[in-house]
């Protein structure tokens, strides 16, 4: 029998993807979607191609919503952490796409974004990156979904963390990233034929990474530079990372195939990666080059921002917490 | 009485910009137009846009070509070397877009490009920065225009070069850089909704942003990271600069501002750059970030790669070395 | 001496382009720039490649508003009537972006937009299409200038006019017809990759399309098919005019050819127009096809619809009411 | 037991996609992929979004390939009519994406395209439009897969076509509609920020549509415009019928409504679609609207050109050649 799974916050790009994929998962059955703007909306009118035959509902925790199995909680940051709370507190398994539950260090997510409701759940929660936590994650009853740039970020440099001396992430990505709201920032005219930079020295996601590169074995303390650019196009995310490793490092190659020979969703790629390469798929594709007159390593790493960095992945932590195959419904 | 100016190559996206711009110049005249490929069409069947009324014709250097006042060569390297020296022979000032005579020393110009075939024509070459080399510029016969990563990265790093200890160049360019020819790169289909690094490691344009690096008072053989990437736009480049300063530099945005207090077509300013902000303009727009978590220094310079970056540069220079004031016709 | 302009309503997209003609006009000087919503902005700080340096202030017709020679009025419909007929009171000439004085019957203008409050400035307005209108134009103290698709459609319809027997016209636009507010519709994320119908059947401009083509000695009551779709691009407009023309009528482009024969700003072209032929240009781009197959006449019109759709034709229409030649600052 | 399927020419955008969908379908095994000018290649190192581990082969009709149970053949007319007879002749049920096999009459076809090498099979092709010959389909050996436009165009008129009385079609497309080949067409920049119509009144889809309007009740020898035009965009197709209809016609929204009542892939919506809202889909959106000012009825239809225009709407003609559920693989 299939899983139920509710996906609160489905009128966004990464709840509605993540209802899409659960409505074509062959062990999982779409309970519910909810909204807290477009209640009352067929989810098919705002997103037709997606074709999720189903209605906006308001969340509705006490009643039908928390009798589910599993639930993906598609809220901004703050606004996740109260309704994960309460879901898991009924029993459900939760996936929160947002930042809630993603920082270890309450004072570390309190400085970089708001002051946390239920920070009672940190320590049970996982963070859900299959790649580095799979085992955790098949015992998990909360997930943290990771950020988009530290999913590529960390797929890239953790299993170089142990040698890394000095870290530079550019990154560039699509618009679908920065939401469904309609702002300057998202106006066609504004994105057309334009690249800039945003949030320079400040984008949260910086904590995200330096905390798995920590854990990962990287060196205490470390502060890496993250630096995102807005593109003129929708889906996609690159990652260039500049990299120096400490004299006697392994060459970055080795570590990364080491890593991941067996892993179903990342790739080391021959040339450079560009995002059409993973364009709606699960995967990440990562690429080395060895700067012989610099000195320096740099990684290459491409994902679907809104797949692998975030609906997808979702799904595919969702299959470890059920006990389904890894890559069911999103091969 | 105008300036005559042939420009050679103008069936490129560079020559043909270069002749509109001389066309509705005050002081200048538009001698011919002249290409390897198109001789017969109007420049207008090419770049109705530019409105040009001008017919490619073969180039003639020992005819009424060679008796021009002024000429702006859009050959490719290793083609434009010849061509430039024979119209120099008969007494045209020349500027060169290509990258023959942008490095000084023969054996670095030959290790990244071809044999050249004009060597003695190197020491009489100057590079074509104004903000650089504004005095050698007026006196110049020969100018050798440079790149348009080059034009970003020397004017944002230039000022700065004394100081500098580690610099990693990100750049992202639109199509228009990578020229006219129908590849499988420059494809619709190849860059749209994409983004990919490309020649990593390996961009000709790395070496002439040492030389000149190191010419503005950077540690000699210093060898820097440069890596472009092609992003789905048509004009624009944006270069992100991370870096590390020696301890005890003065900060980089008063070095910057010093650079640049009274330069009219390079601006400082408050926040990230887009490369819509400076397009279709003789502009560099730069923007300095200190980044105190990580003690590294960030620059984003952003141009349009035709205009500033080739182009009007070209016309800017024109106007140093017949006399005219530095901003006629590109203001 | 120049002309002093105003340009009221600067902030948003044909404002902000009119402002920049305006500034590099020879014969023009900007004398301020006014916005409802961003009052005490520079100019520059929303768009920066227009180089305009200019803060914008708060509407005064009273004070120093009411004193220039000329202004241009780049107000919503409904909104740019009372202003337009408070600067006329005080003598100023105007130009009126919007379409509250195109419309030269009242019930008409009533019946599609809202109702009217300077109804009696509308005996003196003079609809601002050159090609047309030229002699009144030059007379003129009020010109309502035309809408962007009306542009188009009247240039490439109107010789046509009294031949005419059946009018589809399909229109395709970028993104910057639909204004700077921010908008599900203007998302990057919900243009890009798309295009759309929009106001089926019910477009404005259409009744402006007929009285023009009415005028120009089509038949009375004639009623045309528009209909407009949204692209991913920023500025252009193309038109596909799809007719029949009576028997026994001349061939087209005889008529067109006729017409246009002294124009500056109309070209008939040989082949089909793409909207990149005119972009930033005052050019209408005209091409005939005669469909033996059919026995149908197209017509395509390329323009710009932020230039001669709008802010372009404004200096233009200027540059008559105040007797300088046409193509002055535009050609 | 899985059905063998082979895919020729698959190298080309439509064959790739084919590649795709036949190897991610529960009842299709990819036998083998070939193409005419990349054999040895992987098909992942030309697309590897679609994720196909397969190396292309040169077509050998004789040996192995001759032996699949069906092919599915994605060459360019004229050099698709020998390859489907060959294999054809061995056995293989054969879906054709070229317009060898889709004009009916010979003559027609010879005027349009190019001299028929296999004339003796048009008898046996069924036209690949399900929606249409869904009971011929079911026992074919040879299907001409329709064209991308004739696609859209004749779901969104067929069940009309008796009542047709005049058929003006303004289609919009995206670049991958050209094909993989580099051209001055398909260079990105000629196509970014572009529209531009093409083969007016010369598209080879126009005797198509007219073939397919006549077989449903059209009446004979009709003649209808037909205009497409290139934007900037990948996928996607977007057709603007404008028709009048014969007094005394059914309204086209009942006529539609009936038509397509039961199937799963035509869809009529409320408001205008746009073609994302059918990206990577096999469905055809039909929108109508009557415009009682002009008394013209407008059908608006909207395909993803690749997928029902092309590589999709094949796999729904094979699950009905192999008796398979005829939404496998592609819901």
């Amino acid at each position: 029998m299939a899983s139920r799974v509710l996906v609160a916050g489905a009128s966004g790009y990464a709840g509605a993807l993540a209802a899409r994929l659960v409505q074509r998962h062959p062990r999982l059955e779409l309970a519910a979607v909810t909204s807290r703007s477009d209640v009352g909306k067929p989810l098919r009118a705002l997103y037709p191609h997606h074709r999720v035959d189903a209605v906006l509902e308001e969340l509705d925790v006490d009643g039908a919503h928390g009798e589910v199995d599993a639930a993906i909680v598609a809220y901004p940051h703050g606004a996740a952490a109260p309704a994960v709370a309460a879901l898991h507190a009924r029993g459900v398994k939760v996936i929160d796409l947002s930042a809630d539950f993603r920082i270890r260090d309450l004072a570390t997510y309190e400085d970089w974004y708001v002051p946390h409701t239920a920070p009672e759940l940190l320590p049970s929660a996982v963070y859900g990156l299959p790649e580095r936590y799979r085992d955790a994650l098949r015992e998990s009853t909360l997930v943290a979904n990771p950020g988009c740039f530290p999913t590529a970020a960390v797929l890239a440099l953790a299993p170089l963390a142990p040698y890394l001396t000095d870290v530079v992430i550019d990154a560039k990505t699509g618009v679908s990233g920065a939401g469904r709201a309609a702002t300057d920032t998202t106006h066609f005219v504004s994105v057309d034929e334009n690249v800039k930079p945003y949030k320079v020295g400040a984008h949260r996601h910086t904590p995200e990474i330096e905390q798995e590169l920590e854990a990962a074995g990287g060196p205490a303390g470390m502060a890496i530079s993250f630096t995102p650019h807005l593109l003129p196009l929708d889906q996609g995310e690159l990652l260039s990372c500049y990299l120096r490793m400490a004299d006697g490092a392994p060459p970055a190659v080795e570590l990364l195939s080491a890593a991941y020979a067996a892993e179903p969703f990342v790739e080391l790629v021959d040339g450079p990666p560009g995002v059409r390469d993973v364009r709606e798929t699960n995967l990440c594709a990562l690429h080395v080059v060895e700067d012989a007159r610099t000195g320096r390593t740099m990684v290459f790493a491409a994902i679907d921002n809104l797949w692998k960095g975030t609906s997808s992945q979702a799904i595919q932590n969702l299959n470890l917490m059920l006990g389904f195959p890894e890559d069911e419904g999103i091969a």
